[in-house]
């Protein structure tokens, strides 16, 4: 290709389209670890500034998936279906929905990331379970769904490395809030994780990216834009973070609540977009025809408990104990508790959830920096809802840490973050919009 | 400072203005080698499409002016006046009016640049002439402005050199031609170059920076106002560069068109710039009172003389053969000489001015890269100007250089540069406007 990337930043600068040719260019240029990181961020900013539109969106996605190496799952049978959720706080979908929907068949071929900043991380969650490895290598993940339907494991590095450059540049250049950039870099790891069909989670909410509904909705139909444009089946739910989406915040807490959901002891907002996005999975992997359907078969398998079962294959067979399954003991224990006391009568107005995740994360259930080490065992727990009625003296949290100090900063920060008025805040419905094709 | 540089990049990403503060830190953080120079880039992009107010603009010429050394000039009396032009083809004006003007009694402490690409320099011009020598310190500046009024050296290298690194980031990230960058980059030089008004040239048509007339209006208000807001005299005057202002281009070329001016020989564009220019100086250096005053002078000591025996009082302080004055045959000469002939009859209706000076660089007369060598006997004489008629046959330009290749090179290049039509051209004026206060 005979290309200079200073026209290319100037055409995109003048408002112009880049072809595929040129964003092709732009992403080989990105992966070549030489070429000058201040070319890239002029672009990125441009990029910010004028936008992409859907084509040049899609051809990103693309390009940044062929960056890398893409999995190849076709020796396993049915569709695969995967899922993402832009993040949140209390966000264990991953570890309800993944086993549930392996026991009504789908096969499950599921990569994580782990936590940072306010948000935890599915592969930290699992790594509490005593044992639990999640470095499985390709051809061991393969055979393992092959046998059983589910794997759960860290993200390859090797996945659309030209994304990953654009995301550590994104960071220190002020470019991170770009609906093409986040669509793209979501989608073309997906793409390159080897899936073929997606139910894409895009959280809506003060806990969350997209703080307002309609920059969700704008990022939610970009994503599923580009599954039209690269041939993926792709179904967005938006869905609320405006409070946290379950009541146990931090690593193993998340895992016990995941396990009580699939015990059928626990309802609430996680278990309904845990649902929700499974029911969706169901479909897209010609499992079932209706939401209905599968959204019926989800709640038989809870009952009869054979989404639990799969769990403990899962754990089973990525070498963690099953045994914290019956016996929550097991998990790695905090040294200290301290509990937030309601001063006030009234009802839970508002919830500020970003800094309920930082809160948790300063507890040491998440990292700060990347390198940051995590204690499991730490972390919140929500005694409540917003919009619950509250009397003074009410245990409104506990918190849980293994250090003294982190347990008194988390419990600051949390005191700030939750509102407590005289009236009952306007219901929020937990489901928010759905995009994109459910018929087949 | 306490700041953050990331949220000085979305700050401007976001159309918010910077603080004199904020201006400062990026300025300082750009003086810094190990600052990262991504950041710097992504911050140039914003600024490019987002633009700086004056006041920012103003804060980042000062900023960037003092980032390195300013000439202290107190010891020189009267008022230094500087004059900048924005460059040009054939564009020889500091070599009429600077020893004009010093003639006439204003100090003339004149710091030039080398050209690149299709304009030439100043610098280059007078080392054409043997023996000059344009490195000249600090110290032996002022004494010889002092004695003779009149200095004229090679910008020092540590003059704004924040300019400088944003200047080279600029020109590979395509955020070049952003009025704010180019007007506080024009300025701090100026600034730092320590005068205490400046006559700016700013340039406009197809052979300049400026295409059309607005962005050269602009260009000119902006620093205009920077001047206001730093405490400077400015005036701007946009002239117009649509043919080359002078028939000759190259360097020994050039020297030989300001010597005629100088001698009273030659009469045209290039002297009719050189002294609106030059009176606009004695104006600011308080010489005369009027434009018509200062024009009249100026006039006189072309007549008895005054300005070329400045500018042979010159050429020996700073180490030249003087008598280069009377014999043009003591320049270097060239080996090649090529006519280009006119094939139709008619009026010279358009000059590609910018492909002129390309083919002029071509000859050797300029620089493709930084490290070129330059050829000074080499470039091109223009017989005729926009509008003239012409009848087939007619020697339209000399082309001069010491290699045959490049003289085939440059012909093929000028040959379509010239458009001769049946009917003359709408006429063009030379001085297009003036800006700012000329009345004290």
């Amino acid at each position: 290709m005979n290309m200079n990337f200073v026209d290319l930043i100037i055409k995109k600068r003048d408002k112009k389209s880049l072809s595929s040719e040129e964003i092709n260019y732009f992403v080989k240029c990105a992966s070549d670890r030489n070429f000058p990181d201040y070319q890239i961020s002029a672009m990125l900013m441009a990029i910010y500034l004028n936008g992409l539109n859907d084509k040049e969106t899609s051809d990103l996605t693309m390009a940044m998936a062929n960056s890398g190496k893409i999995l190849d799952l076709s020796e396993i049978s049915g569709i695969k279906v995967d899922k993402h959720s832009t993040g949140g706080v209390a966000d264990t979908t991953t570890l309800v929905l993944a086993p549930l929907v392996a026991s009504c068949g789908l096969p499950v071929v599921k990569m994580s990331g782990r936590g940072l900043g306010h948000t935890g991380g599915t592969v930290d969650k699992l790594e509490s379970i005593p044992g639990f490895n999640t470095e499985v290598s390709e051809k061991n993940a393969i055979d393992l769904v092959k046998k059983q339907k589910i794997v759960i494991m860290s993200q390859s590095e090797d996945l659309a490395p030209a994304d990953k450059r654009f995301y550590a540049m994104r960071d220190v250049t002020g470019t991170v809030e770009s609906i093409p950039l986040i669509a793209s870099s979501i989608m073309s790891k997906k793409i390159a994780a080897g899936c073929d069909a997606i139910v894409l989670d895009v959280k809506c909410g003060n806990g969350s990216f997209m703080k307002d509904f309609s920059s969700a909705e704008k990022l939610a139909q970009t994503m599923v834009e580009i599954g039209k444009n690269v041939n993926k089946k792709v179904i967005a739910v938006i869905t609320d973070m405006s409070e946290p989406l379950g009541k146990h915040i931090g690593n193993s807490l998340e895992v016990m609540e995941a396990i009580e959901i699939l015990k059928g002891n626990t309802n609430g907002r996680l278990k309904e977009v845990s649902l929700e996005i499974g029911s969706l999975m169901l479909i897209l992997g010609n499992i079932s025809k209706t939401v209905e359907e599968a959204r019926a078969l989800l709640e038989k398998n809870i009952k009869n408990k054979k989404g639990l079962e799969k769990l403990r294959e899962l754990i089973i067979s990525q070498k963690g104990d099953p045994k914290i399954i019956d016996d929550y003991s097991l998990f790695p224990k905090c040294k200290f508790k301290k509990e937030l006391i309601s001063e006030f009568s009234g009802y839970i107005s508002d919830m500020d959830t970003y800094n309920i995740g930082k809160a948790a994360c300063e507890t040491g259930a998440g990292r700060k920096t990347k390198t940051d080490k995590i204690d499991y065992s730490a972390g919140i727990i929500l005694k409540f809802s917003l919009g619950d009625k509250i009397n003074k003296g009410d245990v409104l949290a506990e918190i849980y840490s293994s250090s003294e100090e982190r347990l008194e900063n988390a419990w600051n920060i949390l005191k700030n973050c939750i509102k407590i008025s005289e009236n009952p805040p306007k219901p929020q419905k937990t489901i928010l919009k759905i995009i994109g094709e459910i018929k087949k």
